[in-house]
């Protein structure tokens, strides 16, 4: 079966916000076997979004359409879609009898404007709202076209509850599914050619098929089969991943959506070790990282935000001495933190990140330097620096907590 | 001028990475004069990407494409384009030399794949490499097609370089800019309602207009104008902007880039004060926002992350006996950390956040329970507690953050 994305929305194409919520559809629609063949994103016209309702249609069997379903003049998508069918809007009873309940049960009066959105095109079948806005489905030309909100969280619960199971009992074409295969420190081609063999093998037979992508500093391997059901696709992909993951050795942080939190924290599990941090340059970044792995507060201590260099020495208790020889970015005063997290918290290792985020030069070292240690149980801290790029400071601060949690993985990966 | 953005690649279809590419574009094209109508995203195929960009060429004057110009066979744009002109590939002796230098110059070998990078169509112009793939700009009908690559530093060097100085020379159609007014706590229509007046007079007119957004647990509202020149846009929306913020009134967090943390330094630095954190639930999640604001030196000290619940008592101090009577997502222990923050850190205030991230129940709470407390120079902590929802853990903690840092905000801006 084959489907079009369309997301409507003025904010999307002068670019104020980025668009989430169709990666989070393709990605849900390819996992019930559903070919998503295109992405479009028009304005808030009813004729632009009319227009590319109805190029859709003829080019595919389902159109999820996202955003435009809010209770104000530019939520058009209601109106565009009577507009391609060719009928009116009927406002309806039951969605204003719901959306009046809403608001009573919240003790709050309703603007008169929420009231259109209890108005469809005449033909479709309603979506009970999740917040105010109710969606919609209805038939169009050959195709089946779902209209749900913009608002991520309302199109998630909807799409889950009365779309995918839809669809699965429609199609019986089989499930698409994807794995990942995830490395730092090496370059696209580098990576290519590592996996060549895998390639070369499997382009004879077209499944699984294998895809190189460079993406926010990791260089990804993706290798996607097709098979009757879940169990068939994922059985063709796990020798495939096996083998990938084992030509490319070390430079492999993880698998799938195991970022290299994930990958520490199953080296962490492993040794029964518990982890300590202590964050200038990013503020807590490395933490908040760690702790969006599931069971985290089975061996994630917590830590010291040292942003403010007086703190270093006296939350972390650094040497003065050490700071004012050094500076607060050097090998030193990193190493100094690593050891004093893992102290000062009880932690079998400590992780440490300093750095030079910006706007301007710090003791006249540059942006983007960065120094990141580890304490282990035994020995001293071993230190890294790096001369990151970074065209932001946000952008920055990020990758010097990849960086950071990148070579804690490598130190717990070959510790003794 | 009117463009078009296309976006190559099979990963972007299963949903695999969120283009974030092309938002970027989209702001950056809005401020030079360039209206975007629509955004394909297609995949690595070459038929329908030649499809796609015949389409756009025959509805715009600007076809902006990003993405497929790697090293490796999925990477077909260069291939794409030329099927699209109906001419062939060509080997750029320039081009080819330039990646031969660049490995050399990294002391690396370079992959014979690496090669096809200098292949471009023929009557191409190259756009010089970032990193290895170089761009290019060639006519096609009666547009000027750009092919730039899909990593995003790469893309925005050499967009910024290469392409929209080039737009602004052509356009001279004047410029289209957007200014944002973002508002917690209350609902699209309500804020629609509030702004009524405004946009009932603006309507007439046509210039600026105002449009309303739902979105990462704020409610924004978008003015946006057209006029000859910046300075001219400016002026259209400068007095539209204070308008609709005194209409607004409280629930304003802050304008245009202005997040709740931008806000928050703004007020910190009027009063002369500096903030620590306390952090259990967001594990350095908030003090990671913090840091973003440029000049964060100034105000911000540093913080806990208390995680484990030992580490509350161990590192912050707070009373065991307390911890043990109301747990530790509780106000109380909150409001003994928000005051541990200030002192431990020498702060004037301190920020606390603790909460029920999941996936299991923590001492019988609910997933969602989150306390927030603040404690000013003079007088006892002030604590809040909310019930938020959240599909997944990584969006809890978020916006456990965004609610700490809100309420926050709204402490200081009516402190004594």
């Amino acid at each position: 079966m084959r489907a079009e994305l369309i997301a409507v929305g003025t904010e999307l194409l002068l670019g104020d916000v980025v668009d989430t919520n169709t990666a989070w559809l393709s990605s849900r629609l390819a996992e019930v076997g559903v070919d998503v063949h295109r992405h479009v994103t028009v304005g808030d016209n009813v004729e632009r979004v009319a227009a590319a309702l109805t190029e859709a249609a003829d080019r595919a069997e389902v159109v999820l359409v996202t955003g435009g379903l809010g209770p104000t003049q530019d939520d058009l998508t209601r109106t565009a879609v009577a507009l391609a069918l060719g009928r009116p809007l009927r406002r309806r009873p039951e969605l204003e009898a719901a959306l009046r309940e809403r608001f009573a049960a919240a003790g709050r009066p309703m603007p008169a404007s929420n009231l259109v959105q209890a108005d469809l095109p005449e033909g479709a079948r309603a979506l009970a709202a999740v917040g105010t806005a109710p969606g919609f489905a209805v038939p169009l030309g050959g195709a089946t076209v779902y209209c749900v909100p913009g608002v991520p969280s309302e199109m998630e619960e909807m799409v889950t509850r009365d779309v995918l199971g839809a669809l699965v009992e429609r199609g019986g074409a089989g499930v698409t599914r994807s794995r990942w295969v995830r490395t730092t420190g090496v370059g696209e081609a580098d990576v290519a050619e590592a996996v060549g063999p895998v390639v070369d093998r499997l382009d004879a037979a077209g499944n699984p098929t294998v895809a190189f992508l460079a993406a926010g500093g990791e260089t990804r391997v993706r290798i996607t089969a097709k098979a009757a059901d879940r169990a068939g696709a994922d059985a063709l992909l796990a020798p495939v991943v096996d083998e990938v993951v084992a030509l490319l050795g070390p430079v492999v942080v993880g698998v799938d959506e195991e970022a290299v939190e994930h990958a520490v924290a199953r080296l962490l599990v492993a040794r029964g070790w518990t982890l300590a941090v202590a964050e200038s340059i990013t503020g807590g970044g490395v933490g908040a990282r760690l702790v969006r792995v599931p069971g985290a507060s089975g061996w994630f201590r917590g830590g010291l935000i040292v942003y403010a260099t007086p703190v270093k020495v006296t939350l972390a208790g650094v040497d003065a001495a050490i700071v004012d020889r050094h500076g607060p970015v050097s090998e030193e005063v990193a190493a100094a933190l690593a050891a004093a997290a893992r102290e000062r918290l009880g932690a079998d290792v400590g992780l440490a990140v300093v750095g030079v985020a910006g706007p301007a030069l710090q003791d006249g070292q540059e942006i983007g330097t960065t120094w990141t240690s580890v304490a282990l149980p035994n020995g001293p801290p071993s230190s890294s620096g790096a001369q990151l790029p970074g065209a932001s400071r946000e952008r920055l601060q990020a990758r010097a907590a990849t960086v950071a949690l990148d070579r804690l993985r490598r130190t717990l990966a070959t510790a003794p």
